[in-house]
């Protein structure tokens, strides 16, 4: 027995979503098979909707609705600070501290040749014309990479490109060491090095 | 900062999914914006035509694209034999073990008062209708509920409306027991329990 072509059709597509396997993925379909039409078109239309009037914004490349980001033209934003990040996801994260006030730069991904991501892949150059256009008003880039081989890979390759331009800027990473509620006991070794390594005096 | 709206609607379409909570629809979502047009396409026009031509077999209440499904139009399977299950997805599951040449009948549920799921809810008439318009012919009914206390009580309610119907008919359940690659040492009390009570002579 085979599935009707309409149901085996969104299995497929559920499939090729990232973490999503067959089981998931008929689970899903199924589920979707009981709700009334509405929630269907609801999520049909997100999906086939998300990509429209969504720009990357032409400072930052962060997602945005309008040409120019919200961060980008808040003048209230400090323009001598700017984090660079992999995906907009970590803008949403880091935002959701309300402990910075800078700008942002989305990479949108990280060198990754396994995957077949270069450098040229990645919104690098327009980080480096953002540097350049700012003239000297930029103090300090934030590398806030993940702490993974290919974020490693990508700051350092960063850092370098920034070296080597010339410009006279602070370049920092992201404080490492044991997340908030985690376990001494459970940590990993690269994890209690960099604790110890960045150890602070106690006030 | 919050994401625009075409983003957040896709967000909030996936949430509503079981299962997938705020990060998993997130991340879901800032996948299939960096997918090709087509992908995105592919899943939205799949989730929209799911429903399209889609019917409940007019006599099992399986999942077709025809009125009479393939397994109840094939001459092949054994028309005194019904097996009775949950959902669709049961069907495929035991089908693909290529061991069963019975019809079936998809209750689409399961009783769960705490769901306001009563037997009236379930395709039960259609069920009643199914083995009296078969005649003489059933031999034997198989109770194929998932084991759990909704499951159970449903194959209870079944077995009394059966028996009360008049009908001469086996009825049977699956058997119960530890299942394949399972451990002893990890299994539920009422598992080995279950076990214990279906062993079998060893031939």
């Amino acid at each position: 027995m085979t599935f009707p072509k309409q149901i085996r059709n969104l299995i497929e597509a559920f499939e090729r979503l990232p973490g999503v396997g067959g089981k998931t993925a008929a689970r899903l379909t199924f589920y979707l098979l009981h709700v009334p039409d509405e929630e269907i078109n609801r999520l049909g239309n997100a999906v086939l909707n998300l990509k429209k009037d969504i720009y990357y914004c032409s400072i930052c490349k962060n997602i945005s609705d309008k040409e120019v980001c919200e961060i980008c033209s808040d003048p209230a934003r400090d323009k001598g600070l700017i984090c660079i990040v992999e995906s907009p996801l970590d803008v949403f994260s880091l935002e959701a501290t309300g402990k910075y006030k800078g700008l942002y730069h989305v990479l949108h991904g990280v060198i990754d040749p396994l995957h077949n991501m270069g450098p040229e892949e990645l919104y690098i150059d327009s980080l480096m014309e953002h540097i350049a256009d700012s003239g000297k008003r930029i103090e300090e880039i934030i590398l806030a990479l993940n702490p993974t081989m290919e974020g490693e890979a990508t700051a350092m390759y960063l850092k370098n490109k920034i070296r080597n331009s010339n410009f006279e800027i602070r370049i920092s990473r992201l404080g490492m060491g044991m997340p908030t509620g985690g376990d001494i006991q459970y940590a990993d070794e690269t994890t209690l090095q960099q604790a110890l390594a960045g150890r602070r005096d106690y006030e």
